[in-house]
């Protein structure tokens, strides 16, 4: 196949370790044999990185690829190298590796919105996130809490929810980023519902066939016909089930939570829904910490991003493990090839699916 | 050692898998050369068991075991021999397997009631449970969700919780049986330590030594420094930790939850405390399906319990696993040896604590 999918990378909170395993990424046979690698970050913070003692001396992360203004690569009519996009997103001189800061927020916000921008414009195929740091990005007065709030907002999608994606579990997520005490007044059939539907999507795409989803409950025992909560899973999940059945969906729930993640119930299923974070968290870190990839549903472009944080207690040191993000890269190729080239995956790519 | 500790095994619902892995405790070489087996139960319902395709042709489950009254048992000076007490909870003849009905949770409760009458009268070293149908045990109206606040309730123990106990993993948890929107109303400083400082408690009984502790927060990434949700973890979980710590626990907290069941984690901990049933039981049972042992910290008496529910689907068909029973056995027959005997536990006894 020579068609490569052209894919932006963007490189998350500068002070985390987003630029180093971006600059790594671009260094790797495997990536680049994948598909052409788009960096959207500071030019100037990946030489600092690349100045760091841990790649100074090694002359494997020595390649300068070109580097372009966000409004040059608008102009350009075809992309067929790596490129570094210089979105001038912080003055690189003042980021401390490891450090909380508004710039650094406001910057990471910035290479994601560049991205965006050029995957609405049909200049690349899908976007790959490294991580941003939270606290900084709110500190910088985004009122986003996350990556998937942001590709959300952005790209003007009408639902939208996170899944997580491996090859030992995939779990999707009807509610994500909020407190504990909001999840239940954030339930409601429609949006059960459509994380169903987007997970069923995106699921059958990657498979190439129905896949089986299970949906998980709410409370202890999903509630034991009532007996704990507020009946949130005769309300919000069984109609949800329902209708996605109606649908002619591959689907069952409410499961109970706690034995929906052991292996006798999990292997039944291609995907779990699950209702608040860390009920699809908790199980899906136990099961695919390294390998884990964040996959945005519903968005009118595709979005993958590594499944972890900014680690900013090694940030610039050369520790961080890059092979989430080369996991999320490789999801990101795949889901390009079959969207806009119609391919299905070759072989030795195609991408396992599901729980086994 | 020749002394055995005498448990008491409560035979749980009668249309459960329980009288049928209480059948075959009684007749295991391994349970019964570590304690002296006393069933709380009905001797109709046993015999009833017995006569079913999977134990009547197997010469195995012949042994007949003295029958008493709960009074009769509080008249024996010394119990010697493995006894059966019969309680006379329910008409045998009634009970359907598998069905859901009041008469089985009266009885349940009865055998329950009866076995903890012994043990606060000396006359059984612990309890171990057989499991219990909630939906049964609150139509026969009784308020109680579960064994855990049923113990509490009898023994009248001021501050009681459940762990859940494995060679793998081990947790502790600050709320159970409680819909999943009233546990953020349900949490305190003084209630986050109660359950810090049972679970060393347990915990320096079994390792023999002083044990290492984690507690998670509420919130995703637990709160992110107040991003996410009422600031429970520096509310709740932070002064409790500090608390713990000038008491000389070594206590670390709040963890990000979906991190802390991770191997890189979860290693470093005796055992995790939890703020709620599905953070704690959803990692145990993916790590810990059939070997689970329920301890309740903080009684006056020891009470274990399988791990598993009625599984009212495979009721009296002689297909119930007995592992989790044995090994809840095993953990009680072992505290009781350091409660009363006090002998540590032989080499080959040890129990493995902890997470590694």
């Amino acid at each position: 196949m020579n068609a490569k999918p052209i894919l932006g990378l963007t490189m998350g909170d500068p002070a985390g370790i987003g630029p180093e395993i971006c600059l790594r990424a671009l260094h790797d046979p495997a990536v680049l044999a994948g598909c052409v690698p788009v960096l959207f970050g500071d030019a100037a913070i990946l030489r600092r990185v690349r100045q760091t003692p841990a790649f100074a001396s090694n002359q494997h992360f020595s390649k300068n690829y070109p580097v372009v203004t966000p409004d040059e690569l608008n102009g350009l009519s075809e992309i067929n190298e790596p490129l570094m996009v210089d979105c001038h997103g912080v003055d690189a001189a003042e980021v401390e590796p490891g450090k909380i800061s508004a710039a650094c927020g406001r910057a990471g916000y910035r290479y994601i919105e560049q991205a965006i921008g050029a995957a609405l414009a049909g200049k690349i195929h899908g976007v790959v996130t490294a991580p941003i740091h939270k606290e900084s990005l709110n500190l910088s007065g985004v009122k986003h809490p996350g990556h998937t709030e942001i590709f959300t907002a952005l790209t003007g999608a009408k639902r939208s929810c996170m899944m997580l994606y491996s090859d030992k579990i995939t779990v999707s997520m009807v509610t994500t980023h909020i407190g504990y005490h909001e999840v239940p007044g954030k339930l409601s059939v429609e949006r059960v519902f459509n994380v169903i539907e987007l997970t069923a999507e995106t699921m059958r795409w990657i498979l190439q066939r129905e896949p089986r989803l299970g949906v998980c409950g709410l409370n202890p025992h999903a509630g034991e016909h009532g007996l704990f909560g507020h009946h949130e899973e005769e309300k919000f999940v069984e109609p949800a089930v329902q209708q996605a059945r109606a649908r002619g969906l591959q689907v069952d729930g409410p499961l109970v939570p706690d034995a929906a993640f052991t292996l006798n119930v999990r292997k039944k299923y291609d995907a779990i829904v699950t209702l608040y974070h860390d009920q699809g968290h908790i199980p899906f870190k136990m099961l695919a910490f390294d390998t884990g990839v964040n996959v945005t549903l519903g968005l009118p472009i595709i979005r993958t991003s590594v499944d972890h944080g900014t680690a900013f207690d090694i940030a610039w040191q050369g520790k961080a493990d890059p092979q989430s993000l080369y996991s999320a890269v490789r999801v990101a190729a795949n889901l390009a090839r079959n969207k806009f080239f119609g391919n299905v995956a070759e072989p030795g790519e195609q991408l396992s699916g599901g729980t086994r």
